[in-house]
Protein backbone atom coordinates (compact mmCIF):
# COMPACT_ATOMS: atom_id res chain seq x y z
CA UNK A 1 0.00 0.00 0.00
CA UNK A 2 3.22 1.92 -0.30
CA UNK A 3 1.99 3.27 -2.78
CA UNK A 4 -1.78 4.57 -1.83
CA UNK A 5 -1.32 7.69 -2.39
CA UNK A 6 -1.05 7.86 -6.30
CA UNK A 7 -4.96 7.99 -5.94
CA UNK A 8 -4.77 11.72 -6.43
CA UNK A 9 -8.41 12.61 -7.22
CA UNK A 10 -11.17 12.29 -9.41
CA UNK A 11 -11.20 13.94 -13.02
CA UNK A 12 -14.67 15.00 -14.46
CA UNK A 13 -14.77 15.47 -18.57
CA UNK A 14 -18.03 16.98 -19.03
CA UNK A 15 -19.14 17.97 -22.78
CA UNK A 16 -22.10 20.10 -22.69
CA UNK A 17 -24.43 20.77 -25.38
CA UNK A 18 -27.24 23.25 -26.03
CA UNK A 19 -26.63 25.93 -23.88
CA UNK A 20 -27.46 29.92 -24.27
CA UNK A 21 -24.97 31.26 -26.45
CA UNK A 22 -24.98 34.57 -24.97
CA UNK A 23 -23.38 32.83 -21.66
CA UNK A 24 -20.83 31.18 -23.38
CA UNK A 25 -19.85 34.38 -24.55
CA UNK A 26 -19.95 36.09 -20.85
CA UNK A 27 -16.28 35.47 -20.15
CA UNK A 28 -16.80 37.59 -16.34
CA UNK A 29 -20.02 35.36 -15.38
CA UNK A 30 -17.96 31.90 -16.79
CA UNK A 31 -14.81 33.34 -14.63
CA UNK A 32 -17.10 33.70 -11.85
CA UNK A 33 -19.33 30.83 -11.88
CA UNK A 34 -16.02 28.37 -12.18
CA UNK A 35 -14.88 30.47 -8.82
CA UNK A 36 -18.13 29.68 -7.23
CA UNK A 37 -17.91 26.17 -8.34
CA UNK A 38 -14.51 24.93 -7.26
CA UNK A 39 -15.48 27.27 -3.68
CA UNK A 40 -18.79 25.19 -3.48
CA UNK A 41 -16.78 21.81 -3.90
CA UNK A 42 -14.31 22.95 -0.82
CA UNK A 43 -11.05 23.82 -3.15
CA UNK A 44 -8.73 26.96 -2.77
CA UNK A 45 -8.78 28.85 -5.48
CA UNK A 46 -5.16 29.98 -6.26
CA UNK A 47 -5.86 32.38 -9.58
CA UNK A 48 -7.71 32.01 -12.63
CA UNK A 49 -7.52 33.30 -16.18
CA UNK A 50 -10.32 33.62 -18.54
CA UNK A 51 -9.99 34.82 -22.37
CA UNK A 52 -12.67 36.18 -24.36
CA UNK A 53 -12.41 35.85 -28.15
CA UNK A 54 -13.85 38.50 -29.24
CA UNK A 55 -17.13 39.63 -30.83
CA UNK A 56 -19.50 36.69 -31.45
CA UNK A 57 -16.38 34.33 -29.67
CA UNK A 58 -16.44 31.88 -26.95
CA UNK A 59 -14.15 32.05 -23.95
CA UNK A 60 -11.41 29.54 -22.46
CA UNK A 61 -10.80 29.64 -18.81
CA UNK A 62 -8.47 27.73 -15.96
CA UNK A 63 -9.24 28.13 -12.63
CA UNK A 64 -6.24 27.04 -10.87
CA UNK A 65 -6.68 25.14 -7.25
CA UNK A 66 -4.10 24.02 -4.39
CA UNK A 67 -6.33 21.13 -5.08
CA UNK A 68 -5.86 20.86 -9.10
CA UNK A 69 -7.86 22.63 -11.64
CA UNK A 70 -10.82 23.26 -13.45
CA UNK A 71 -11.28 25.08 -16.82
CA UNK A 72 -14.04 25.50 -19.48
CA UNK A 73 -13.70 26.18 -23.30
CA UNK A 74 -16.91 27.03 -25.02
CA UNK A 75 -17.95 27.09 -28.59
CA UNK A 76 -21.36 29.72 -28.06
CA UNK A 77 -21.60 28.94 -32.31
CA UNK A 78 -22.52 25.66 -31.56
CA UNK A 79 -23.77 25.88 -27.67
CA UNK A 80 -21.42 24.01 -26.86
CA UNK A 81 -19.07 24.00 -23.80
CA UNK A 82 -16.31 21.72 -22.72
CA UNK A 83 -15.18 21.51 -18.65
CA UNK A 84 -13.21 19.58 -16.69
CA UNK A 85 -12.62 19.56 -13.29
CA UNK A 86 -9.83 17.80 -11.32
CA UNK A 87 -10.01 18.08 -7.87
CA UNK A 88 -7.69 15.84 -4.79
CA UNK A 89 -7.93 15.53 -1.43
CA UNK A 90 -11.22 16.31 0.28
CA UNK A 91 -12.73 18.36 -2.28
CA UNK A 92 -16.11 16.66 -4.22
CA UNK A 93 -15.90 17.78 -8.03
CA UNK A 94 -19.55 16.24 -8.10
CA UNK A 95 -20.18 19.66 -6.32
CA UNK A 96 -19.04 21.53 -9.17
CA UNK A 97 -20.26 20.06 -11.47
CA UNK A 98 -23.58 20.22 -10.08
CA UNK A 99 -22.90 24.21 -9.58
CA UNK A 100 -21.93 24.37 -13.42
CA UNK A 101 -24.98 22.53 -14.54
CA UNK A 102 -27.62 24.49 -13.28
CA UNK A 103 -25.78 27.64 -14.41
CA UNK A 104 -25.44 26.97 -17.93
CA UNK A 105 -28.64 24.68 -18.37
CA UNK A 106 -27.12 22.54 -21.02
CA UNK A 107 -29.96 20.44 -22.98
CA UNK A 108 -27.45 17.35 -23.49
CA UNK A 109 -24.61 16.27 -21.51
CA UNK A 110 -21.84 14.02 -21.32
CA UNK A 111 -20.23 13.24 -18.07
CA UNK A 112 -16.83 10.92 -17.85
CA UNK A 113 -15.34 10.04 -14.33
CA UNK A 114 -11.91 9.17 -14.08
CA UNK A 115 -9.95 8.33 -11.11
CA UNK A 116 -6.01 9.66 -11.65
CA UNK A 117 -3.49 7.63 -10.63
CA UNK A 118 -5.23 4.61 -10.20
CA UNK A 119 -2.92 2.01 -11.88
CA UNK A 120 -0.26 2.94 -9.13
CA UNK A 121 -2.75 1.52 -6.39
CA UNK A 122 -4.15 -1.14 -8.67
CA UNK A 123 -0.60 -2.49 -8.56
CA UNK A 124 0.25 -1.51 -4.84
CA UNK B 1 -23.49 17.40 -40.49
CA UNK B 2 -24.68 20.71 -38.77
CA UNK B 3 -23.04 19.91 -35.25
CA UNK B 4 -19.68 18.69 -36.60
CA UNK B 5 -17.84 21.63 -35.45
CA UNK B 6 -19.02 19.96 -31.58
CA UNK B 7 -15.65 17.53 -32.26
CA UNK B 8 -13.62 20.32 -30.49
CA UNK B 9 -10.27 18.31 -30.25
CA UNK B 10 -8.30 15.67 -27.65
CA UNK B 11 -7.84 15.73 -24.24
CA UNK B 12 -5.02 13.44 -22.93
CA UNK B 13 -4.84 12.11 -19.44
CA UNK B 14 -1.10 11.05 -18.35
CA UNK B 15 -0.28 9.68 -15.26
CA UNK B 16 2.95 8.94 -14.72
CA UNK B 17 5.10 7.67 -11.96
CA UNK B 18 9.11 7.39 -11.34
CA UNK B 19 10.20 10.89 -11.81
CA UNK B 20 12.79 12.43 -10.25
CA UNK B 21 11.72 13.88 -6.92
CA UNK B 22 13.84 17.40 -7.46
CA UNK B 23 12.30 17.93 -11.06
CA UNK B 24 8.51 17.16 -9.33
CA UNK B 25 9.74 20.43 -6.93
CA UNK B 26 10.70 22.78 -9.65
CA UNK B 27 7.90 25.01 -10.73
CA UNK B 28 9.97 27.55 -12.96
CA UNK B 29 11.32 24.39 -14.98
CA UNK B 30 8.34 23.02 -15.12
CA UNK B 31 6.48 26.31 -16.40
CA UNK B 32 8.77 26.34 -19.23
CA UNK B 33 8.71 22.35 -20.04
CA UNK B 34 4.68 23.33 -20.29
CA UNK B 35 5.14 26.53 -22.57
CA UNK B 36 7.35 24.63 -24.25
CA UNK B 37 5.06 21.57 -24.74
CA UNK B 38 2.51 23.82 -25.90
CA UNK B 39 4.67 25.63 -28.86
CA UNK B 40 5.46 22.57 -30.09
CA UNK B 41 2.23 21.11 -30.71
CA UNK B 42 1.53 24.19 -32.75
CA UNK B 43 -0.24 26.14 -29.72
CA UNK B 44 -0.41 29.18 -28.89
CA UNK B 45 0.02 30.42 -25.16
CA UNK B 46 -2.05 33.01 -23.62
CA UNK B 47 -0.70 32.75 -20.11
CA UNK B 48 0.15 30.61 -17.29
CA UNK B 49 -0.18 30.04 -13.81
CA UNK B 50 2.79 27.66 -11.64
CA UNK B 51 2.19 27.75 -7.71
CA UNK B 52 4.98 25.57 -5.46
CA UNK B 53 3.78 24.50 -1.93
CA UNK B 54 7.08 24.82 -0.89
CA UNK B 55 9.89 22.92 0.83
CA UNK B 56 9.29 19.34 0.12
CA UNK B 57 5.91 19.89 -2.01
CA UNK B 58 4.40 19.41 -5.39
CA UNK B 59 4.02 22.06 -8.10
CA UNK B 60 0.37 22.64 -9.07
CA UNK B 61 0.34 24.68 -12.78
CA UNK B 62 -1.88 25.53 -15.51
CA UNK B 63 -1.05 26.87 -19.16
CA UNK B 64 -4.16 28.26 -20.80
CA UNK B 65 -3.66 28.20 -24.60
CA UNK B 66 -6.29 29.89 -27.66
CA UNK B 67 -6.91 26.00 -28.44
CA UNK B 68 -7.70 25.22 -24.55
CA UNK B 69 -5.10 24.37 -21.51
CA UNK B 70 -2.05 21.98 -20.01
CA UNK B 71 -2.16 21.31 -16.79
CA UNK B 72 0.52 19.47 -14.29
CA UNK B 73 0.17 18.25 -10.91
CA UNK B 74 3.48 16.73 -9.12
CA UNK B 75 3.58 14.61 -5.95
CA UNK B 76 7.43 14.43 -5.59
CA UNK B 77 6.84 12.26 -2.33
CA UNK B 78 5.80 10.02 -4.47
CA UNK B 79 7.45 10.39 -8.11
CA UNK B 80 3.93 10.84 -9.86
CA UNK B 81 2.83 13.64 -11.99
CA UNK B 82 -0.69 13.92 -13.51
CA UNK B 83 -0.88 15.81 -16.81
CA UNK B 84 -3.59 17.05 -18.66
CA UNK B 85 -3.39 18.27 -22.08
CA UNK B 86 -6.72 19.75 -24.25
CA UNK B 87 -6.20 20.59 -27.55
CA UNK B 88 -8.46 21.84 -30.65
CA UNK B 89 -7.86 22.91 -33.96
CA UNK B 90 -4.64 21.73 -35.98
CA UNK B 91 -2.69 21.62 -32.49
CA UNK B 92 -1.31 17.88 -32.08
CA UNK B 93 -2.07 16.98 -28.16
CA UNK B 94 0.56 13.75 -28.91
CA UNK B 95 3.43 15.96 -29.87
CA UNK B 96 3.18 18.15 -26.49
CA UNK B 97 2.91 14.93 -24.45
CA UNK B 98 6.43 13.21 -26.19
CA UNK B 99 7.89 16.66 -25.10
CA UNK B 100 6.24 16.17 -21.64
CA UNK B 101 8.09 12.37 -21.76
CA UNK B 102 11.06 13.16 -22.99
CA UNK B 103 11.89 15.86 -19.81
CA UNK B 104 9.96 13.76 -16.97
CA UNK B 105 11.54 10.38 -18.02
CA UNK B 106 8.66 8.69 -15.87
CA UNK B 107 9.55 5.02 -15.22
CA UNK B 108 5.82 4.06 -16.05
CA UNK B 109 2.96 6.08 -17.67
CA UNK B 110 -0.41 5.53 -18.42
CA UNK B 111 -1.91 7.61 -21.04
CA UNK B 112 -5.74 8.19 -22.08
CA UNK B 113 -6.94 9.97 -24.81
CA UNK B 114 -10.78 11.31 -24.78
CA UNK B 115 -12.59 12.86 -28.12
CA UNK B 116 -14.07 15.70 -26.83
CA UNK B 117 -17.59 16.89 -28.03
CA UNK B 118 -17.80 13.29 -30.07
CA UNK B 119 -21.52 12.49 -28.93
CA UNK B 120 -23.00 15.63 -30.64
CA UNK B 121 -21.01 14.30 -33.85
CA UNK B 122 -22.25 11.16 -33.75
CA UNK B 123 -25.72 12.18 -33.25
CA UNK B 124 -25.27 14.47 -36.66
Amino acid sequence: MTQASHTVGRHLLADLSGISAPLLRDSGALESLLRAAARAAGATVLGSHFHHFGAGGGVTGVVLLAESHLSLHTWPETGFAAADIFMCGRCDPMVAIEVLLAALEPTERRVEVVLRGAAAVERA
